[in-house]
C-alpha cells in the first residue's frame, strides 16, 4: 500500500484537510477526499474568498469558479461564474464524468446545477454584503482597484491506491466584473493532476497565473525527475522574474504540489500559509515565504499568527 | 528584418490568411494581422463553426468563445459563452490589455462588449437556425450525440519585428449545453504564444485537448530545441495514445505551431486542412493526415477537394 498524503492552500483549509486525512487513512479515494476537503471550506461562512460568505462581484452577486481533476484518467470538470450553488466543487466533479460539456459557465452552469439536484442557496451573507457595500462607497470616493484577496482553496490528495486528484474553488477577485473568471477552473493554470507523476494547484492573481500555465509546468518538471519542491521553485520564481520584465508587473502567485510518492512542495511570492498531512506527518499548518535565491522558506506557524488570523476573520464588520 | 509568417486552421481561414499575409508584408504587427484574419472568418456566414452563421447551442442560441495572446508580454484576453457580438476575437484582444478582468464569460462578457462599443448583432442566420431545427427533430427520434463539427479557427502570426501573436474563435460544439466552453479560450490548451520561442493553437474536441494542455506543451517542446513539426508530432500522437489507454477514448485533435524563425508544424488525428503563408511560401491550403509512425503526412490540396468543399458549405439546407 502506498503512502497517502494531502496538501491544501491557506490556513482556512485546515479543518477540511483533517477530514480528508481521516478519509484517506480509511482507504477512501483521492477524489472523495479532495471533494470533502473543499466542501468543508465552501461551507464556512467566514472565509471571504470561497463558497458561502465569499465576497461578491461588482454587481453584488457571488459568482464562483471551481474545478476537479482525476489524475488516473485525466478527466476534468469545471464551472465558472456559477451562482447560488452551495458546493461548486461537487458540480465540477459531476461534470468530470461527462465526455462532452464538462466545462460550464454562467447561467448555463447554474441551470445545470439546479436541474441535477445540487443544493442551491443564496451565497451572499450579511457580512459579505456589508463588506461589499463599504467597498462601493469607497470606490465612489476614490479610484480604488479590485481588492486582491483572491484566495482560492486548492487541494491535492494521494490515496493508498496511488491515485491523485486535484480540485479548486473560489469566489474570485473581490469586486471583479460580472463574468470574470480566473485561473482556478482552467486546466494547467489553476490545477493539473496526473497519477503517473504528480499534481499541482495555484492561488493568486489568476490573470497572471494563466500567462504561465503554472500548474501544468510544475507537473511537467516533476515528470522530468524533479522533486515537488524543486519543480515549484524552478517554475514559480523564474516565471515571476520573467513576467516582471516582459509584462511590467506580476501579481501574487502561490503554488502547491504533490507527487505520486507523497512528497510535496510549495513556492510563492508572498507570505503563504498552507496545510499538509501525510502518513508520517501529522496534519499541520506551515508558512511559506519566498527565499533569497529562487527558493522557498518553510517554517512552522506560530500560535500568535494563528490567534491573530482567527481574530481577523471573525472581526466585526460595520 | 525577420521573416514574417502566418498559419491558420481549416481551409475556411484561407481568405483571412491572405489578408493577414498582406498586412505582415506591410510591416503591420502580429496582433493586427491575427485579429484581421479571425475577423474575416467570423464574418463569413457559411462557416458553421465560427462567428456569424455559427451553429447554436441546444437552446438555439449562438454562444461564442475566443481568445487573443500577445507573445511579447504573454498578455491574454478571453471571452466564453458570449452572445450577439459580431467579432468575439476583438473583444478578447481588448480584454488582453487589462491587468485584471481579462477573461469574461456569459452575460458579463456580452454586457462588456455592449458597454465598450463593440458591434452587436444577432449571430443566428436562417441557415443555421434551419440546421438546428432539423437537429432538434432528429434528437426527438433518436439518441444522437452532439455533432462533432467543432472547427475552431485558430491562427498564429509572426511579424517582421519578431513578435508572435495567437488567437482563436469558435461557436463551439453544435448542440452543446448552454454555457459549455471548450479549449479555445483557455490558455495553454486552445492557444499559447511566446515570442522568445513560438506559438501553437488547437482545434478539435476541447474537453480532450484541455486534458493535455497541448498548445503549451508544444511551445515548451520548441523551447527545448525541437522544430515546430517535431514538437507537434512528439506532443499530439503520444497524448492521443495515452488518453485512449487511460480515458478509453480520444476525440478529434489538431494542432498548428509556428516558431520565432517562421518555421511551422502541424499534427492531427483526423484529415485536417490548414493554411500557411510566409515570406518565401505563397499563401496555400495544405492537407495534414496522421502518418503511420507518430508523424504527420502533409500534401498539397487538390482542386477536386476544394471544389467539393465549396459545394458542401454552400449546399442548400431544407
Amino acid at each position: 500500500m502506498n503512502n497517502w498524503a494531502v496538501i491544501s492552500t491557506w490556513s482556512m483549509s485546515y479543518d477540511g484537510l483533517v477530514k480528508a486525512a481521516e478519509l484517506l487513512k480509511k482507504d477512501k479515494s483521492a477524489g472523495d477526499a479532495v471533494e470533502n476537503l473543499l466542501r468543508k471550506v465552501e461551507s464556512y461562512p467566514l472565509y471571504k474568498s470561497v463558497g458561502y460568505g465569499g465576497l461578491p462581484n461588482e454587481d453584488g452577486v457571488v459568482q464562483m469558479d471551481a474545478a476537479f481533476m482525476d489524475g488516473d484518467t485525466l478527466a476534468q470538470g469545471s464551472v465558472a461564474a456559477i451562482e447560488n450553488v452551495k458546493h461548486a466543487v461537487s458540480v465540477a466533479r459531476r461534470l468530470s464524468l461527462n465526455k462532452t460539456n464538462s466545462f460550464l459557465v454562467g447561467e448555463g452552469a447554474t441551470k445545470y446545477a439546479m436541474q441535477n439536484g445540487f443544493e442551491m442557496t443564496n451565497m451572499l451573507t450579511e457580512r459579505a454584503k456589508t463588506i461589499w457595500q463599504n467597498k462601493v462607497k469607497q470606490q465612489l470616493q476614490s479610484d480604488l482597484h479590485p481588492y486582491d484577496g483572491h484566495d482560492t482553496v486548492g487541494a491535492i490528495t494521494l490515496d493508498r491506491n496511488g491515485s491523485l486528484a486535484a480540485a479548486t474553488s473560489t469566489s474570485g477577485l473581490f469586486m471583479k466584473k460580472n463574468g470574470r473568471i480566473g485561473d482556478s477552473p482552467l486546466s494547467g493554470s489553476g490545477f493539473y493532476a496526473d497519477s503517473h507523476i504528480g499534481a499541482a494547484t495555484a492561488t493568486g492573481l489568476g490573470e497572471d497565473i494563466m500567462k504561465g500555465c503554472l500548474s501544468y509546468e510544475i507537473v511537467r518538471k516533476m515528470a522530468e525527475g524533479k522533486s515537488p519542491q524543486e519543480a515549484c521553485d524552478a517554475t514559480v520564481y523564474p516565471f515571476c522574474n520573467d513576467l516582471k520584465k516582459r509584462y511590467g508587473q506580476v501579481g501574487e502567485i502561490s503554488l502547491i504540489a504533490l507527487n505520486k510518492k507523497g512528497e510535496w512542495g510549495v513556492a510563492t511570492n508572498v507570505e503563504f500559509p498552507f496545510c499538509i498531512a501525510a502518513k508520517k506527518q501529522g496534519p499541520q499548518i506551515l508558512m511559506a515565504n519566498p527565499g533569497l535565491h529562487n527558493n522557498t522558506k518553510i517554517e512552522p506557524i506560530s500560535q500568535a499568527w494563528l490567534d491573530d488570523y482567527q481574530k481577523q476573520i471573525k472581526a466585526p464588520v460595520k
